[in-house]
């Protein structure tokens, strides 16, 4: 087993990345509910575009009012975001009337490192 | 029917990106379907172990002979693959006995390449 604190991603402020790149070796059981668990809130077209809207957009966060253009309702625009949120991959602020969501940035490059290709020898 | 059947991310033998860095725009429909259809193949515990399984062997590829210790039954196992191989993360090739997977390196890099952190700074 790694030297790991896993479960979820995210502790406190920090990141814990829990994972080895996916081509490094074979996932122990407790990396893997970790990883899948980020993969699985990704894994649905309107959270994509919601995850993507709030990654994009100005300064890095948006508020439900900028986003939700992506042809659900609010109370599901809502739902979605929280499910991101779940998996620790977005944060949110209430400020005023509104609240604003943020990408965990440490957790976007802890997933991007699950996927980078092991160095291989050039066939 | 083909092994070579195309899919999402392929085309031919190429790599066709569905989609820029999610911090780069919001995503279109489309190509939320696209790369959801990705993140959701990972999205089960056992099938990224599977997956971490293949893309960590020996010469990039494994045999079910090879990766079935991940606690549940041969055609539990055979049933992830499949829907690995339906996501366009695995290829299969059958040689004698056993049917050899093993991972798209393509549609890898473009998964990485979703989750790459944008330069903040215009070009």
């Amino acid at each position: 087993m790694p030297n790991s604190k896993v479960l979820p991603l995210l502790e406190s402020e920090g990141v814990a990345p829990c994972c080895p790149p996916l081509t490094e070796r074979p996932f122990t059981a407790e990396e893997a509910e970790t990883a899948a668990r980020m993969f699985k809130a990704l894994g649905d077209p309107v959270r994509l575009r919601l995850f993507s809207a709030v990654a994009s957009h100005e300064g890095g966060e948006a508020c439900v009012c900028d986003i939700s253009d992506v042809g659900v309702s609010q109370p599901t625009v809502s739902h979605h975001l929280k499910k991101l949120k779940d998996a620790g991959l977005l944060t949110s602020e209430r400020r005023g009337t509104w609240v604003y969501y943020r990408v965990e940035p440490s957790v976007l490059a802890a997933m991007g490192r699950l996927l980078v290709l092991a160095p291989v020898e050039a066939a």
